[in-house]
């Protein structure tokens, strides 16, 4: 049974509504994941991610295996029970960490041999193990291990990592399969991760023998990683034309709320982004500016360190709609700069509560004009 | 009218129960204070606070006059306001913090000269200017600004330290009652503070004569600064017979709990301390283990960064009394120790809760006991 169903497509774009069922709820797309790395999204606790109304996590398959390590996880019945949260759960495949460590780092057919970052000790990670982790974990979402190429890199580079990458997935896909039997999530989902840089054919062969293999979603790697937004679109609307409109997919990796909008027009279901939690710690705050996201300036971000918030007595929520606005729309932005002028913890937590609320009302704000034939 | 009401007199010691009245808030004495020195508990909000049934919490007079300054308080109408806080506020007199800085300080009879801790730049507090600072923070329960003398140090300076206290008391008295009108919180109390290191008959002398200026509490200063906890015991037994039992008082500075349950057999209505939320950033967490206070081992602290509980699937709290109980209920010590060893700072906060609740959970057990007569 396919678990992805499309609701509504738009008549102005090739953006699209849909449901995407996982064992742990039915998730409606386009929808946004906050980055919960190791286990915990940063200052906040899965008390707060309820209160933000929070569909899905997402998390890492190579920081969960070091640290708390298989074992702990085994035993807690997987990271559901062990955070305690009972929404869904995408993990990333840890190639992406695996590929950035400094070190020594040797990739072979069978996986990728590398130094822990912890203690140096010795690893490696093949594609039939990060799937025996990531059904430890208990994911709803799975990722096949992906080879990533450090950019600028040759065409035949970007082209051999591609390959690899499928021969990858193929066994993945086996791998997965054999494991479900015996994993806290049996009903999860494997998504495969299209490669090929920048290359439109390669990128074409990298999703063709994907889905000749068959996934239940495809992600699509490599982007994001510092080629311009046009770059991407130009990939995505490549990748349209060949991605079976019945599968969700999710770009990987971090977007602006703009690009989020471009690349929910370009087909795009699902996103993560480290950028409202990371960018919250340095106390840049996103608001909106505009209920019309047609305008390219709908949002700004704010620098709440700035001098001029620090006799502010406007809300940090200008409308309560989010359990946790009940927290929110108490505190200033004066009171806010403050916490982050005397260097109190608190304002790094408020302002991330702050802007995954915003990504959360972006989305819902994107579905919202799909359905109204605005988006 | 005495904001003070004496309720139960335990049979078996000194200790009492009481109604403290300010002007936010009847406040059950004895009673712990959170400490909140620039504006906020460490890692936790306003928000927090409520759900931990907090009745008062205690800020610094120096920290918030130089951040976020009293252009800032008197705009926004007090700390109150500026924190989103509807319970009681204490201000210590920021006495201590000044002569606890470095560098260069001159003592006179006006005041205290010294430096910023921020940018050096030199200042002056006197105790009229520390009375408008507070009536500023719009503090329910405020100090006299007391001059600290570092120990060890001769009898004469702990005398003449004292006796310049007391001069200091006589003029914010009358300061403080003159800008009563013009306060956010016309109704607050102010405290002299009894000083007179570990010398008996300074102490005697110190607390009689603030008893004579008239103040609405006393707070016994200068303690809990290395000595030994008997001696700190002597002192209270000293002022016991000469302090009124119609006021309450206050035992400045830190305490372990069973020190609390001491101080409270000799009298004392009030603390403040800043072990539980330090600790907890240390992942040093309090337990009861017996229900019996009268045990020596009826706590103890658990380092939660230990091996030894990496798997462990105990709840965080064992019984549900408290609302923040709701969130503290769904972790365990694994998961915690987990946060703590990838350093994820969502540990330090949950563990700050988890304190602060024992804190508040041992002075509702200590009060009970009072009641029930085994305390």
């Amino acid at each position: 049974m396919n678990p992805f169903e499309q609701t509504i497509q738009s008549t102005r774009s090739r953006a699209r509504t849909g449901v995407l069922t996982t064992p742990h709820g039915k998730l409606s797309t386009p929808f946004f994941m906050p980055i919960a790395t190791r286990g915990a999204v940063k200052t906040i606790s899965t008390f707060d991610l309820d209160r933000l109304g929070t569909p899905i996590l997402l998390s890492n398959t190579y920081h969960l295996w070091l640290r708390p390590g298989l074992d702990v996880l085994r035993a807690r019945g997987g990271l559901h029970h062990f955070m305690d949260w009972s929404g869904a759960i995408l993990t990333d495949s840890g190639g992406f960490q695996v590929f950035s460590l400094e070190g020594l780092r040797k990739l072979t057919e069978e996986g990728v041999k590398f130094q822990s970052h912890i203690d140096g000790a010795p690893l490696l990670l093949t594609p039939e193990l990060c799937m025996e982790i990531q059904r430890t974990i208990g994911s709803d979402i799975c990722m096949c291990l992906d080879v990533c190429t450090k950019l600028p890199a040759t065409r035949e580079a970007i082209q051999g990592a591609a390959e690899m990458t499928t021969r990858w997935a193929a066994r993945s896909r086996i791998a997965f399969d054999v494991l479900r039997e015996n994993s806290f999530n049996p009903g999860a989902l494997l998504f495969g991760i299209v490669q090929g840089g920048v290359e439109k054919d390669v990128r074409r062969s990298s999703a063709t023998s994907l889905m000749e293999i068959g996934f239940e979603g495809y992600s699509i790697g490599g982007l994001s990683v510092g080629e311009p937004f046009e770059q991407a679109c130009d990939m995505l609307d490549e990748l349209d034309t060949i991605l079976p409109r019945t599968s969700p997919r999710y770009f990987m990796g971090g977007a602006q709320p703009h690009e989020i909008l471009g690349y929910v027009k370009r087909g795009i279901d699902m996103f993560d982004c480290v950028l409202p939690t990371r960018n919250a710690r340095h106390g840049h705050v996103y608001q909106f500016v505009h209920d019309d996201l047609t305008r390219p300036d709908f949002y700004q971000v704010v620098h709440v360190t700035n001098e001029r918030w620090k006799q502010s007595d406007q809300p940090l929520i200008d409308e309560q709609r989010y359990v946790v606005d009940v927290e929110l729309a108490r505190y200033s932005f004066g009171y806010l700069r403050h916490l982050f002028s005397v260097q109190e913890m608190l304002g790094a937590r408020l302002a991330t509560l702050m802007n995954l609320r915003f990504y959360f009302e972006l989305m819902r704000r994107i579905r919202e004009g799909i359905e109204q034939g605005t988006v």
